[in-house]
């Protein structure tokens, strides 16, 4: 007979099943079981169509009664695309529910356990919590700020170069780290570079493995629309959201490229916190910058860099004059730099993937 | 009854417990075993007194005879401070040797094996080889290219740099790394920075740790004796040694610090792999290349950097202008990296310790 972590893994590893596929909804599994028997299982497909919980009690049918369910997330009490989740539980007559963690939703945020219990079902809830908010990480952060999770991703030498002095950077990492970059795409909702990347490298920014792959949305900066030209990033092959400052000129630009979506900010240059708000808006939950050094600068100066995804690869290219990782300004103090903790470090073909995180947690 | 491997290791264990003390000769280990019984055991400790297997046989004394003996390195075939060890070998009476590589050393070579062959002793030769030769890697690489084994060492941020625009770098790397420094310093003969280094940070560059360990040669370049001040490295808590070119003052600088030795090259400026064969001559086969940025650059354009040791801090410090743990001049094209291969990695307090090698093994 299964313990309740064993049930609850079981409705993880549905929800981790869906990974970067139900956008903006989070990633939600579900099972019923009655003495010790599986009676139904669920995981949420895509935004509008039904709840993990709904195809689990649906399978389970009249069976449900007196059943347990083990739900990954707190269950909906809202009408939204579909009826609420916790008067459905109520409805179906569990008896026990097991829920990993709470949604931060604020039409949520507690009001589906409180159901729940005013219905007089016992609830538990933290069972694999851990698990359960870093399935839905880039949700919860959205939710919590207001922005996107940003991760910076970056190939380099292991003397903190990107390129030559004259821009050359073919190739700094290897095959592997290419296709690991390619599997990040694919679980990202967008991938952001700046005009520059798209004038040098001429980018397709789309997800390319053997196995295929979700393209993330393509969002370039380029604050005057100075990008008028046939780059791959305005072909079709994915969405691509152009985003600018006041005085650019978005008639003609519409006129040249009318299926790439304009994003004006309210301030002649682009404001990168704003910005992130606005996509936000949009619904994009998770970016992956794939900027070069400015593009990170601005986004470490603005303390909103969530993950540093390094790729360093085993070169010393030499040069204080090569182009940096991260570029910009030197503050006057090594105390100034944006203190980090390595999460993770591993090798990625003859290349070392570091995973790091801001040290403050935001 | 232990087997040849498990006896070789042994004499490995002997060997390496006086890594760094031993210079200018090898560590090496021995022990004298007859009929699974262990009749003696030796390691050179100093230049100048017993070799191993005079220690194991003497242990041994009168029952060597028959026995066999286990050496980490070829025993000696040429009358040194000490007479050869092969002799000995012989007179004692051993009838099986076994030893785990071959003297590089031209005054070897083959010769010790060639001894003991002659006598009617069978010897077995590759026993552990490759720990063998990592034992005494820096005598070896010292014999085959005269030149010492050169490790070039750096603490950076995560995106390459040591210090701001300014020139501040308190500090890069956390308290355990700069233990892990200090550790490093002990295991080498020779440690070595440029002039700007002692000028701006005025180091004392001796090893400083809870349980002691030995101070290496210091060695600073200065092309034209400009160092005149009373930095820490003039102090007389360890050598050091001052390398210039043809135009330096010697005679002026020599009254003002006369416990210094001055090392003159042969031209203007100071040509790294000649002042590598001036250090390889005097004895130096481990050298500890704590430079910054242009002496890094220098080493690597030279080809003559054969370890780096990187400490990444887990910070990022931002600015283009901030100085690049490798400076000097970008080359053109990224493919004109000098390429290495990663032997390791692993954290060390929070930052990460990488030690990378040159792809194309000298």
């Amino acid at each position: 007979m299964k313990t309740k972590k064993e049930w609850m893994d079981l409705a993880l590893t549905l929800a981790e099943a869906t990974t970067s596929q139900t956008n903006p909804n989070p990633s939600v599994g579900a099972v019923v079981v009655k003495d010790g028997e599986l009676l139904g299982v669920g995981t949420h497909l895509k935004s509008g169509e039904p709840h993990a919980e709904v195809h689990a009690l649906k399978q389970a049918g009249e069976k449900a009664v007196g059943a347990d369910i083990y739900v990954t997330l707190e269950p909906c009490a809202h009408y939204g695309k579909t009826p609420p989740c916790a008067e459905l539980i109520v409805e179906k007559g569990i008896k026990h529910a097991y829920i990993a963690c709470v949604d931060p939703n604020p039409k949520v945020a507690g009001k589906g356990i409180h159901m729940l219990k005013n219905a007089g079902i016992s609830v538990e809830v933290g069972i694999l919590e851990q698990r359960a908010l870093s399935v839905n990480r880039a949700f919860f952060h959205t939710m919590r700020h207001h922005r996107p999770f940003v991760t910076l991703k970056a190939a380099m030498t292991l003397d903190g170069k990107t390129a030559t002095a004259t821009g050359d950077s073919k190739w700094v990492t290897d095959e592997e780290a290419r296709i690991d970059v390619h599997k990040e795409r694919h679980k990202h909702d967008a991938i952001l570079v700046g005009r520059r990347t798209v004038e040098k490298d001429n980018p397709q920014l789309t997800t390319r493995l053997p196995q295929g792959g979700k393209n993330p949305i393509r969002i370039i900066l380029d604050t005057q629309l100075a990008l008028h030209d046939d780059y791959a990033v305005f072909d079709t092959a994915a969405q691509t959201w152009i985003v600018c400052g006041t005085r650019a000129d978005i008639t003609s630009f519409h006129e040249k490229h009318p299926h790439v979506t304009v994003i004006q900010m309210e301030s002649d240059s682009i404001q990168v916190p704003n910005m992130l708000t606005r996509l936000a808006e949009r619904g994009i939950q998770s970016l992956y910058v794939e900027g070069g050094g400015t593009i990170h600068e601005a986004f470490i100066k603005e303390n909103v860099c969530d993950e540093c995804h390094w790729y360093i690869a085993p070169k010393l290219l030499t040069g204080q004059d090569a182009r940096s990782v991260v570029g910009g300004q030197s503050p006057q103090w090594m105390y100034e730099a944006e203190e980090l903790t390595f999460e993770d470090f591993y090798q990625v073909g003859p290349d070392i993937k570091v995973i790091a995180r801001p040290k403050e947690e935001r």
